[in-house]
């Protein structure tokens, strides 16, 4: 039976900075950066060539270096596990690697530690599912409910969602997986960029890339605000107008505001007729949500990407204080998590609109919302998943968004795993600090090395 | 003018899993931990010693390598830094060592980056009480509200606390800080006992350990519970007995149970009518307590110690979630980020009995409780600090707790800064993992070194 016989974890660091790819309110210069973590076998794939399990954590730089080192400590209890082992019972998988109370205190479930847990678990479920030669969202989708709701980790949940409450809403949906199946195979799952509004583009180039979103057949697109009102009313016009009155437009804060001033700043943009506003104030402030999602509709309230585990998720929902729910894969603990917030979301009846952008997690969300729809949700009313088109083509398998007739939507992925194996090549690159791009100083001045304070 | 010329930060951990010193139904084997960190400068002291800051945080054993390594991050932002600037405007040194946007993405504002922060900061508040030749209550004391306030981040929290409300609540105190000075100089500031009732303490030794802390002067004894119940009621009829009715007997569950399990648990010991229930759920779970306090009355309910941030408190109080805030000296940013709950809970009506034990929580505490009654909430009403009389013979200036007459009290630091000095001695013997401790290989099988995964 085929072991993981050795973990490496790589610093992998993009030099985004230098063209404001991805600037923000929050984040002005991110090197959007990823924690790579490959489980090595001494076993084969369904197709005869050695297996590896690939997976990663997004951050945007500095700091990357220790998500990798927090994900060596997590990572090296996998060494000498038998993969048939791990696929038969992935809940234990999950325990084992959360089991240290050492480790726990420095979260607990949030922060270093649960960004290098959910790199190493997406390791671990990108393993299974090439062992099962499946895409991950097929391998989750032929789960039982039973086996399901065995994965999830619904510790802290039970006064809002019970064990019979999950399976009810799973068993509900097992019927009918096969026919959402076909319909996603048919015409994507529904997708909206944010590729056009980021924060350090000027009018111009917000101008020309809301028209090609259009062109492509977009039918939502998202700006970043927060820096300054006035710019702000002047890049919605220029969005509305580009886009029409049809379309939708959300607009994304990045977390700049206090309560108070989100809900006015909001209502100054309201007339845009934004969907959402997305991270108005603190990821923490569950109540502070709450607040200007009473303040500000009809405009909705989301946010999820910095909402550090499935606790917050669910008090967001007992709280209403959220429209949508915009869980991210590199944050909350991979599958076994993610799998409790869509139970969760799927009880309260808020829709599940993952965060992507970033490194890979385009890859990986589109598992995600097939699974939600197909498995769980069964519902596409107000879904729409976030795409970014940059650094898929360092992915092996990367994502296709594609205009299906019907929008712009996710193709549904074939190849096995979780898609976010990366080319050897660009991590030969990329890596910080010895990768060719970085040894040969050319990021110097944008990703300082840590050196030693003496 | 002094610089900072260097900083090192220590990875220093002491084996007491070995005696089940700190056990509890969640941390059954922690070796408790400092991520230690010196500022180095080229200044003199008061008395012509050379000056430095020393500043830490706790961790429980395993990772504190990877805070460590953050912490390193962060402190080198202060090399070439001058100490009376800084002295002048902590504000400004809180905001540089906050500043950095692809570190704040690991957070925000929690997890091992802002345990870090907390590290770095209080090596710098302790630097300028060094300077200023002052313990860092006195410091802290002697600042005008204005200035008080201008230290404090209130970020995110004006939707709860505005800065006028902030200065009111300190003018209100400001003419009657000497009596309180000087009260305190009497009695200490009112202390309670954890070391009786570890969890993986047997019966024998927790009657008799009871039986020290009556005959010692406390008037409170706290109990870890929450691993079997009959063991719980056992535990705590013991306690009961030894301490007698008058004497408070507090609980603490450390996280381990749901919402539900946490009220019947609760209700299961209500008849030893503890003062409150610590840490009952998930420390992220605002809503949770709120629900669990209002079944539990007139049981209190406290937490705190893994309350990561102001935001987290700021919601608690909002809603009514808590009877005692048990903030975290290592955990919040430092005293900045404490001003700021500390105001919050005056605002609030909610009394701060912080959490203490560990490796130099208790030498810091006493500077933050003798700080909320001097300046800030003016009231000694419910407040009780945590004591725990292990590891201060690292520190060269340990805190002091003894019976003054009216129960046991922290004595109030005369020595400038913040307590947190440790030995050089001990700091070479607890390294890890080269300290001469760890480097005989004593302690290998409790906290094995990270090695890489090959």
């Amino acid at each position: 039976m085929p072991q993981i016989t050795a973990v490496t974890v790589e610093d992998v660091r993009f030099p985004t900075s230098l063209t404001a790819d991805g600037s923000d309110a929050m984040n002005k210069d991110g090197d959007y950066s990823a924690t790579y973590v490959v489980l090595h076998t001494d076993g084969a794939d369904t197709v005869g060539a050695p297996l590896g399990g690939y997976g990663l954590t997004f951050t945007i730089g500095r700091g990357n270096d220790i998500v990798a080192a927090a994900a060596l400590h997590q990572a090296r209890r996998l060494v000498g596990q038998d993969i048939d082992a791990m696929a038969a019972d992935m809940g234990a998988v999950y325990r084992l690697l959360t089991s240290d109370s050492q480790l726990r205190w420095l979260g607990p479930e949030k922060g270093v530690v649960h960004l290098s847990l959910a790199a190493v678990l997406n390791a671990s479920w990108d393993l299974v599912a090439r062992r099962a030669g499946k895409p991950l969202w097929q391998l989750l989708v032929d789960m039982s409910p039973e086996q399901l709701v065995d994965i999830a980790d619904l510790r802290y949940l039970s006064d809002a969602l019970t064990r019979a409450e999950a399976l009810e809403i799973l068993h509900a949906k097992r019927d009918t997986k096969a026919a959402r199946v076909a319909e996603l195979a048919a015409t994507g799952y529904p997708a909206y960029t944010t590729s056009a509004g980021w924060l350090g583009y000027d009018d111009d180039k917000l101008r020309r890339l809301c028209q090609e979103a259009v062109d492509t057949g977009y039918g939502y697109v998202k700006l970043k605000v927060g820096a300054d009102l006035d710019d702000d009313i002047r890049r919605c016009s220029i969005a509305r107008e580009v886009i029409g009155p049809d379309r939708k437009l959300m607009i994304d804060a990045n977390q700049v505001w206090d309560v108070g001033q989100a809900v006015e700043w909001v209502r100054a943009l309201a007339r845009f007729e934004p969907l959402w506003i997305e991270e108005p104030t603190s990821p923490d402030d569950i109540l502070g949500h709450a607040a200007i999602r009473r303040a500000v509709a009809p405009v909705g309230v989301a946010t999820g990407e910095h909402c550090h585990n499935r606790v917050m998720f669910k008090q967001l929902f007992q709280a209403d204080a959220i429209d949508f729910c915009q869980l991210d894969t590199g944050r909350l603990a991979s599958v076994n998590e993610i799998v409790a917030v869509l139970l969760l979301a799927a009880k309260y009846d808020v829709p599940v609109c993952p965060h992507a952008g970033g490194v890979g997690l385009c890859e990986m969300v589109q598992h995600v919302s097939i699974l939600d729809y197909v498995a769980v949700s069964g519902d596409l009313t107000n879904r729409v998943t976030e795409f970014v088109d940059h650094l898929h083509e360092h992915f092996t398998d990367p994502c296709v968004v594609r205009d299906t007739g019907s929008g712009s939507g996710y193709v549904l992925p074939t190849a096995p795993g979780y898609s976010t194996r990366m080319h050897p090549g660009s991590v030969e690159q990329y890596r910080f600090p010895d990768g060719d791009y970085w040894a040969s100083g050319a990021g110097a001045q944008t990703a300082p090395a840590l050196v030693s304070g003496h």
